[in-house]
């Protein structure tokens, strides 16, 4: 049977239909290999998966599958050393890998796709790239929690200002302060693991959204490929990118908290702070300012949140509304995912270089953890708990004599009994004692709290809870 | 001790060391009360365990805390019963409460904010209120998956056409579409979860940032409010709202499920598909058109999604780049989560009553789901299996017999065997048993596929994981 | 003609074919009236222009047109003094407008609706008031350049350190800097008048989607409501938001400004910086410590940003993908814009406050300015000019000596001249005259330069151009 | 003077006050010139203008400039022929650039950066790529209104349902349709035009933040670039970007429009509308379903007006609360506009090759026209006009009549005179004229309306009023 009017161009994976090609500005928008070849990979071992399947349910023969196989390996091998050429008008990588395989193997190529659609085999592939980028980040994050560990250890009563509204509030320890990061990082790997429990269902066999008439065996593939169990249902494996969105939505979060130790490192390293300085390997200069000691990687880390915060927007918008099955909208789904697995990599990453390089220079810290009153709660709790007074009225006196020795340019420790006792007379010489920052620390013993005992502790804790 | 010039205006919580009230700009940015008033049943809660843990380690005396208690107690009842003033002059829910409390029981109520902050009092509260919201959605979706599980029963066998790039595709059961539905809102039940479980940690006693030094039981007021624990570090507790952006994008993703169910219903109830119809109970008119029956509540669940993007990107954007720890910003942190739990919630229940009270038109779904020439896979499929042909040939051949069937206006199955033998002649005479729609559906056996009798068993498994 | 079967609550407004009454969750899900009555004075007046059409045009009797007026006018009053009473039952403003209208005229109200839709209807009313919340914003916009521009007349010579990167880069004036201020909300004036000017043709008489068969004059209805001219087609009419998207999309430009002055003033009177303070009116404290004084508002007005973004998201998604014309998802358009409207002008209002209260410490800041070699450029573009290096060698040399004032822990202007030579032995005495930080603002007065001649000048010609 | 222990890996353009190169994942996060690369052309012409500016101030002598411009024009022709090498160590294209032209020229390159900074040179260069992308996308939107008014010229009287919540609703012509479409495409030129004449300002010669004591002459370079000034304020000049966000807003609201569009076209050609067919060269296949004829281009359109929504939301929150000046996370301006400006190119082209290519199915569409009681709106219309019953008892009084027309199962037309009556007596037998789908369609004349002479008119205008 020829096809003589066939036009050459038309797609050989769909053509049978088509007397003629796409127009040029359909196949360039259409066309998805300059990104989703990321994909090839997964889409090959996916391919072996269903392939040796095929052959197991005698659906195809075992002669056709090993060749099958073989094949597939070269290309893989092909593609790893640089040497296979993507075409655009193969459309996808699908297409490419599933192209050169019968330029290598020849008819049996043209088995594979039985009992299979693109839109499993893409939905296979997708799945197992983002489990990847999942594994990845997770490691990634563990690097990141066992840095900051480290460094809090070194830094367990090393004093330094508690911010509130960028307000000097409370002494606090920079160990303890890295320790905030080291629990965040732990809540995101926490929804990386349930991301990737959830996501390890395997869509292939669904076909194109109805499963098929072959009697194939999805237990096998699944279980080939490393996922849990087979999806429950074929419109849903065809048609959801839920793990993509999960994804998405967990690196925006990972990338707030990434941006919050970013935005300190830019802080810190300023001039007014001057609490850090980073090396020569994490700083770099200006064109104009010959000066300049820059912490472009922070700046960066911190700018980048916007992009995935942009890119979960973008994936959440393109798949709304969209009836089931497949719709060609959701080949929209991979730039996105594929530019915040990137990024939040680079983010992770450069985050761990600089929270291992920073030097801190703790005599600075140390003084302004005791400037602009940070002891005044430590007053007020005084007040509280050796005069019986209800806090609020503590808060009030506290307040009082902030203000007092503000006008008279001392700090409270600076202040003489006498002093003190000309806002409230039952003050008792002993209160000197609660006064200075060493002791304000030392004594924020509540379970979670800063002083350096209780952040030794917390150190040993989160060594073992996060398995560093 | 009297503070004469002091402005009666200024803020008694924090007013000490301010001799002028705030402006009135500044009043209005920075009053919350109107919104956060939400929180008011866990912000007592949170109060009562407080104070309850404050008198068991005799950091006040029992009596003032049975004071505490039963003042609390009674502006609960004043607030439920709608008798309670709400002053914005006192800015938000948690000093309304503590000024009433003030009125009602006097001095003691001043030693309740012994040994804690606004700010761990704050995240506790919207913990709290986080907790019960997950809690709410999770038993709607529960309902919601009831729904369309009993709806999925009875059309365990109703053929409707399945659809790919809202093309006719191959034909399935509405049961089986339904069941995708019910797989994607277990996705969504099953983050709702975990995001609780990670949610359960308590911040109370983490005060303004560093801990405290009275002698506080954090595991005390931990267990009295249901959480798993206290949140280890005592920054992170009152800089954390993982909690909220963890909310806010499991709902989005919820709402992603929700907007492609309404776009179906808007397009079957449609008169180009009348697939289904809504009673009055679930359609709208129109000011001018006397004929219309809108499906206004899937329009509204549909268009409500971007609302739910919208408060995500919102909270992700605040955020960002904060410095540790409490920071203003935060307080925008209640709207747009209060605004996603309400509009949740909303069409989670809609979409169920839509769910319970749509009338599917079999028959001219049957109808449909035999156009379009969409048994075309099953002739493929019998080529490849009865022919042996390589998929790819197979596909062609189909393609090329449908192209043959369309030029006669006819559909596959109104071919004569001679005419299908002029396109493929070792075509047999049995090719016609996979032709017809009910066959079709029947053959689709592979687990997960759209065959009545997988339909059932998947009914009865879904059942069973669910729950329900 | 009795309907005597029919349930009284069915809908009044387009009951006609419906026999029973909504579901109350799409009761519930469907109700607007919460929120849309802040439309009232715009239906209104849209209503009070379309019914003098009407008579004008014949269509209706003069005497019906005076009775509607006058009884749009009673409702008016009764609205604005808080006496009218919104049914949640009547779905939305405009139903309850024409309700009491009902109540009020008789039968003369049911004439009103005549040649128009709920469609054209909400149309008009929400452009009229997105035309006011446009003249709103630009009025206070307005007011916060003329803040800046005082300020920065008052600090034409304030010296500060030029930040990139949040490192000192180069000296600069406050008053320069605030200018940079006065562009931004140029710009974003200039935004909201493009806007306004786009929006300002009227959709009354588009009717429900296709115009209609009365005589109406679409010309006279526009010209009543200071409509440039009616839109062109009827379907965009009742179907675009465009004027919605652009408000949102300008805010959120605007919102970006906004924060970034934000997060200076936060930065600012960090104690780290000690640039500037606040006054009482503009200073919060905190429950737990005593000493404080927080920026909440620039907090506040930074944190808003991110709602500004989500409401801008929220309508771009909720539009998007939206068949012509009018969709129930539509009515989602009003919670963001009014949010956004509502809290762009607390935004503005506030940092306009902020920005007449701050007090400069003019010392710490010109100390500040000659730090961290802030004098650097200086120094190389000295090379540049006057030993005619190439700039890009002038850099090197300039970092070396920098290196080598850093190693002794000098400033600049403190290395001997035989220091400055021992790098690079062509440097001359005359070299010190570009190192003091005043000269270094003074020799930049390239236009838009930094040098207090020229931001004397730019306030001049910013009063302009801007109308101030 | 003699560098010795200097690395060489140090970064030539900062790196004198350097010992040691960055970290290998900061050059990683930092390198930019894999995609800032788009900017040769512009930061060519930038460099050009601003040599020639520095020999006319006689900064450089005219021998060097024109060295530069030599070098500068042969870098341009080696880009763009494909030879040029690119550099990541060399960070981003500029350096790149510099680079090649020290190695061209030598010495004399190091002259050109005199009196400017990386700042003004990326910010002129981003500005005059974003300036040509508005062009561009001007042109293709004009061609894309030239499509559809070409398009509606041949269906001005081609009958049609028009739809509300996607049910029918009034009768239109496909012509008037498509004509709302040329409006909106109409709105968002205007604002591409509105955002170029904004954006039309030079930031050269700022210099890194604070303006330049080189005699530099601004206006000079202003006009040789195209720009209609120099932009007043230094600061503003490097830290603003303001034309990016524009550009992304302005892509994002006509991304609106253009998923609107293909929503219709993919709704159109469902086997259910059957409105509309797409020629080959305007559909794709399926890889399993023979039989499939998809959208994709629509699809993909309205796919991608997600990822237009998600780069906006990108920038903003990269944008949020960055001091001024120039910070490093403005470095991630590009790729959201990159991707928006080469995406949004693509779907115009797209969709003005789709208008150009779909056939209509008059006799289908007009079929539609007249069902589903499309025609109640006239009779209710006629029963206001000819009885001078109030509208809303019209509308009563008609939705009747169409419940006992379907209670029958006939169309309002198919109605006797008597059944009329039998809801209504005053009925008269002229009341048929109104009840064609014709007349009903011819008789929408208000302005704007749908009827035939309309359209005819509204084409002619719109000819007119865009420059078609």
């Amino acid at each position: 049977m020829v096809d003589s009017k066939k036009d050459k161009n038309a797609n050989p994976m769909w053509g049978g239909g088509f007397a003629r090609p796409p127009a040029d500005a359909l196949a360039k928008i259409n066309a998805s290999v300059a990104f989703d070849k990321r994909l090839y990979r997964q889409d090959i071992a996916g391919s072996i998966a269903h392939a040796r399947m095929l052959a197991k349910q005698k659906i195809i023969s075992d002669a056709d599958a090993k060749a099958i196989v073989a094949g597939l390996n070269d290309i893989l091998k092909s593609i790893e050393s640089g040497r296979f050429v993507f075409k655009d008008s193969l459309e996808d990588i699908h297409m490419n890998i599933e192209a050169a395989l019968k330029d290598n193997i020849g008819a049996a190529a043209g088995k594979l796709h039985t009992a299979r659609s693109r839109n499993d085999q893409v939905a296979t592939a997708f799945r197992l790239y983002v489990r990847d980028a999942l594994d990845a980040l997770d490691a990634a994050l563990r690097a990141l929690q066992a840095a900051l560990l480290k460094r809090a250890g070194e830094h367990v009563a090393t004093l330094m200002p508690g911010f509130t509204h960028l307000q000097i509030a409370q002494p606090v320890t920079l160990g303890h302060h890295l320790l905030a990061y080291v629990e965040m990082f732990g809540r995101d790997r926490s929804r990386v693991q349930d991301v990737r429990k959830r996501l390890n269902e395997s869509p292939l066999g669904a076909a194109a959204l109805a499963g098929t008439s072959f009697p194939i065996d999805r237990e096998f593939t699944a279980k080939e490929l490393g996922f849990d169990r087979p999806m429950a249902n074929s419109l849903d494996a065809v048609s959801d990118r839920d793990f993509a969105l999960e994804f998405l939505s967990v690196a925006a979060i990972c990338a707030v908290h990434l941006s919050r130790l970013a935005e300190e490192m830019v802080l810190w390293s300023s001039a007014q702070f001057s609490f850090i300085r980073f090396s020569d390997a994490w700083s770099t200069g200006s064109s104009i300012m010959p000066q300049k000691r820059n912490p472009d990687a922070a700046e960066l880390v911190r700018g980048k949140a916007g992009r995935m915060f942009g890119n979960l927007m973008s994936l959440l918008a393109t798949m709304k509304a969209l009836p089931l099955a497949y719709n060609k909208d959701m080949q929209e789904d991979k730039e996105p995912l594929f530019d915040t697995a990137e990024n939040i990599m680079l983010c992770v990453q450069a985050m761990t270089g600089m929270a291992l390089d920073f030097t801190a220079d703790k005599k600075r810290m140390a003084a302004a953890a005791g400037e602009a009153y940070a002891n005044a709660t430590d007053l007020a709790d005084w007040l509280a708990r050796e005069l019986k007074m209800p806090f609020r009225e503590a808060h009030h006196v506290a307040a009082r004599i902030v203000k007092f020795a503000s006008g008279k340019n001392k700090k409270l420790e600076e202040l003489s009994l006498k002093e003190l006792q000309s806002v409230e007379p039952k003050i008792r010489k002993d209160i000197f004692s609660v006064l200075s920052v060493e002791n304000s620390v030392a004594s924020r013993k509540s379970f979670g709290g800063t002083a350096p005992e209780n952040v030794r502790k917390a150190i040993a804790a989160a060594k073992k809870r996060f398995g560093l």
